[in-house]
């Protein structure tokens, strides 16, 4: 590739609202640039990177039996009704009338599309396991889009989809896909992944997994043990706390709190522990008049995805309407008295007394509440989000909580949408068995974003040699010397005749400086630079993007030692 | 791969409404499902034709300094509004409302896209010429979808942009990427494919070619001379004519004609012969009250694409109404009295004389019309279709017609886009100049049907060993024996290992003849069968699926004689 014709402008600053490192440097090496609300065009770079993380998968896949396909981005409402996800899924679906006046929808993701596939061409237990996968571009409509390419709206996925007979192979298959995962993002060159268990929202089913890019910036927050490996998603997290001290048990006391609502005003007000005191959290019920009261200790915040799980809704943030009957502010679980709701204790308030709580009244308390004695729930929910130095569920010692991204997930569905949509197959015996799935899936984009955000210095990018669009960026210095240009094409002929990926500077009128920053800025594994100082000596300077070493190579050995440095480059991320 | 887990059921005969041929095998060989009207989701062989498609497709694109990018599936109204074509294509192209309630649109093509990307990034005349490309989804709501994958709403294209200085630089390109499609062609297969000039159609600009597959099953019509290599699309071809004889030039007269409406009625009637004839085609212009009289020699039809250039407007067939005033089966020039019409005069009337037109009154037409003396049209406009046997406007040779599918196309786009959307770059005078575009695309999907329509025998599918998803076909015959199932997965593992993308079929209770009626109907460029009476004379036998030449080889030299003849294959399409 001539840098000269490069489409896609290298810049020195991003504009003022891209703050995530990644997307400012992607955004100011000219890797991307963006069409309309979290979606973007790729330039060469990118789209060569996305191709290169592609083949690296398609790799992977197949070494798992994996059979690629090619799904539609379009399809009609009716296979999407015969799962139920028509319905069940809201505006982040995008639908569509097509000129005949048939609703169709953009794929999120291909579940039903996999099954349709499959269903009536695959008919007897001999066929399977097998497993379907694709890369294809996806719409979700995101209400936030967020660090460029790590949470867009439109974004190349592989999505992969497994049919079994039985749970037990499904499960054997689930660890191969496991591996595979773990390989493509070593290959890919990210360093900090890890996979937690997490939460199988909206595609069903119960085991699951993500791994997760270990980042400041990432959205997720995982729970983490260093001593015994336990790994989960803060979503699905459980932690045993530490033991704490209620006092004694007294009677209940109403008391004036005067303005006194937020748990720590209470607090202080009556010079009590967040601990003593008994948090109330409300939540409304999307599309449905409920609400729901969590009552949690004080001083642990309510986990929502928990407490999803718990009353099977879709629970979003309450804004008091003053048609409840609920006292903002001094809300509590002793007479309590509200309609259309759902109460659910927290754990953490088994065994709990001498505690503070709201009276459901303006400007008062209720001191000495025991929650078995004064309330009397019937079950308490672990609907607790787990803080660090809670203790680890499997060997006891702290846990730590860190950031991630979201770089795949791996799902154990079951038998939700081949059940729903009818497909059978026979078994041994002649009797028809509905097949058990695992759906896997990678973001391509958000691939990217991640070596980007984990892999650069303050120049610019680092990028691993697997992925990067080019492996050899040459800088001939002074291009309009006629000795200089000749030997830098001479090496960038033969490295591409050789079948290695090169970029030349080719650019006149360009300071030398500019083009250091722009190759830095860019992060191809290997810089060489042909100057006619260098060349004077019969040599050229070759620099290590990652570790910015500097050799003085004679022109004459330059492939060959071009070759074995890459070659040792791509050692290390077999 | 093994053929037991291959999802795509291979069925004797295709449903009943899919008769086009390359539909047929596809559909039969398990290739194909349709998932809503022209959706279809690919099975894995399918897929892999595509992505070897999309090598070959890459390989000839990056050879004509081609940078590979990707854009948006998705883009916002206001992309294709500083284009004006939001406005100017219609029902074809989706478009919703996103979540928040942006009009969004799928691409259908994505000139706007490639300005989009280049402008403010590419400053300078040295940065010009490049070429950007995608091979990306793109979503056509087509009324009309037939053939399989011949004519579909979703599918992959490969679609390329490049950027031009001048109009000479253009058309140094646009040469280079005509051989570049040429090279594609051949590499994938076909064989009976050809360029003509074609109307440049919704995309604007002059100059276009297409690249025909000439076969029965063609939509499109061919105007071609074996003597000097002219070749059109009948959209924009122009042929001479034959001079006709129009007998002695008389004085007008109205004849009774009674019921007589269609020309060759008119003629029976009055024992004249079609030549001697006006023929009125009326059309309506879509979204406008105007009609349109087109005028033509009884023996000729209407081109309407001609036509259509010709007045500047979107015409589609009349249907009569009787408010306009005209005369159904009786309308001629003379005393014709219409609101709102344009009437077009075309070539072939210029001269003629003692011509019969409809007199415009129910039941009667006019005898000795001469043109000129009688209606004196302003101009005349070569709207006619060339028929076979008009003489070659180049060499004046005759012409023959046939049929083709599409299966690329190349434009000279001009400026349209870059002026409509200010894009400018700066010339060696520093002067902001307008960027001169061309584009060109390929259809993947339909690549794969145009070789499966011309590439088959009566037993299925011969697909290229370029494009074949697997090039060898394994067919252990009795399986169950245990020498023929290590020695036919000895040959399996020895082929993948050295990088032959092979399938066995491993089924068990599979007859010999369904083995080998699927590999017949598959159409892997090889197919080696392992039996036990083979295995006896320690020999497999080897078929050449393309010539059916079937050669004993013994075992121990079959991947020698697998890689020298697939290997002479690829010779022959390189």
């Amino acid at each position: 590739m001539l840098l000269s014709k490069l489409v896609g402008e290298r810049v020195k600053e991003a504009p003022s609202d891209v703050t995530i490192l990644s997307h400012v440097l992607l955004a100011r090496a000219g890797y991307i640039k963006p069409v309309a609300n979290g979606i973007y065009s790729l330039t060469s770079p990118a789209q060569l990177m996305a191709l290169n993380i592609e083949n690296i998968i398609r790799d992977e896949m197949n070494k798992i039996d994996g059979q690629e396909v090619k799904f539609p981005v379009v399809m009609p409402r009716e296979l999407w009704e015969s799962s139920g996800r028509y319905y069940s899924i809201g505006s982040e679906m995008v639908r569509f009338k097509d000129r005949g006046g048939k609703d169709m929808l953009l794929g999120m993701t291909h579940e039903e599309a996999a099954v349709h596939m499959a269903k009536n061409t695959v008919s007897s237990y001999n066929q399977l396991p097998f497993m379907i996968y694709q890369i294809q571009t996806k719409f979700r409509d995101e209400p936030r889009c967020r660090g460029g390419l790590i949470r867009v709206r439109e974004f190349t996925m592989k999505d992969a989809y497994s049919f079994h007979m039985t749970q037990e192979d499904l499960e054997k298959y689930y660890a191969r896909a496991y591996d595979a995962y773990m390989n493509i993002f070593r290959r890919i060159g990210l360093k900090r992944f890890i996979a937690v268990k997490s939460d199988s929202g909206m595609m069903g089913g119960n085991v699951a997994h993500e791994f997760m890019l270990l980042t400041d910036v990432g959205e997720d927050t995982l729970v983490l043990c260093d001593e015994c490996g336990y790994k989960s998603n803060m979503e699905v997290a459980t932690g045993v706390r530490e033991d704490v001290d209620f006092g004694e048990d007294k009677p209940m006391k109403e008391v004036f709190t005067g303005d006194a609502k937020e748990i720590s005003a209470v607090c202080d007000y009556l010079k009590a522990k967040p601990y003593q005191t008994i948090k109330a959290v409300v939540y409304a019920v999307k599309g449905e008049k409920t609400i729901v009261v969590a009552f949690i200790r004080g001083d642990l915040e309510v986990n929502e995805a928990k407490l999803k799980k718990t009353v099977q809704k879709n629970v979003v943030p309450w804004e008091a309407d003053g048609e409840s009957g609920l006292v903002a502010g001094n809300i509590g679980p002793v007479g309590l008295d509200v309609k259309d709701a759902v109460v659910v204790f927290d754990k953490s308030l088994e065994g709990a007394y001498n505690m503070i709580a709201g009276a459901n009244k303006a400007e008062y308390h209720i001191e000495g509440v025991n929650v078995a004695r004064d309330v009397g729930p019937e079950k308490y929910a672990d609907i607790a989000k787990v803080s660090a130095g809670d203790k680890c569920p499997v060997c006891g010692k702290p846990l730590h909580l860190e950031n991630g991204i979201e770089i795949g997930n791996i799902f154990q569905l079951g038998t939700k949408y081949t059940k729903s949509m009818g497909m059978t197959v026979l078994n041994e015996k002649g009797e028809a068995v509905t097949p058990i799935m695992g759906c896997y899936g990678i973001g391509v984009g958000r691939a990217i974003a991640s070596i980007a955000q984990e892999s650069n210095d303050k120049a610019g990018l680092i990028l691993p040699v697997t992925v990067a669009p080019y492996k050899v960026h040459i800088c001939p210095l002074r291009i309009d010397d006629s000795a200089v240009r000749e030997k830098a094409f001479a090496l960038y002929d033969a490295l591409k005749a050789q079948g290695v990926s090169v970029i030349i500077d080719d650019r006149e009128n360009v300071s030398n400086g500019v083009k250091f920053a722009d190759a830095d800025l860019m992060g191809m594994p290997l810089r060489v630079v042909v100057s006619p100082r260098g060349l004077a000596a019969n040599e050229v300077e070759i620099t290590d993007r990652k570790t910015l070493a500097t050799e003085k190579v004679s022109y004459d050995d330059a492939i060959k030692y071009i070759f074995r440095t890459l070659e040792k480059k791509y050692e290390e991320l077999r």
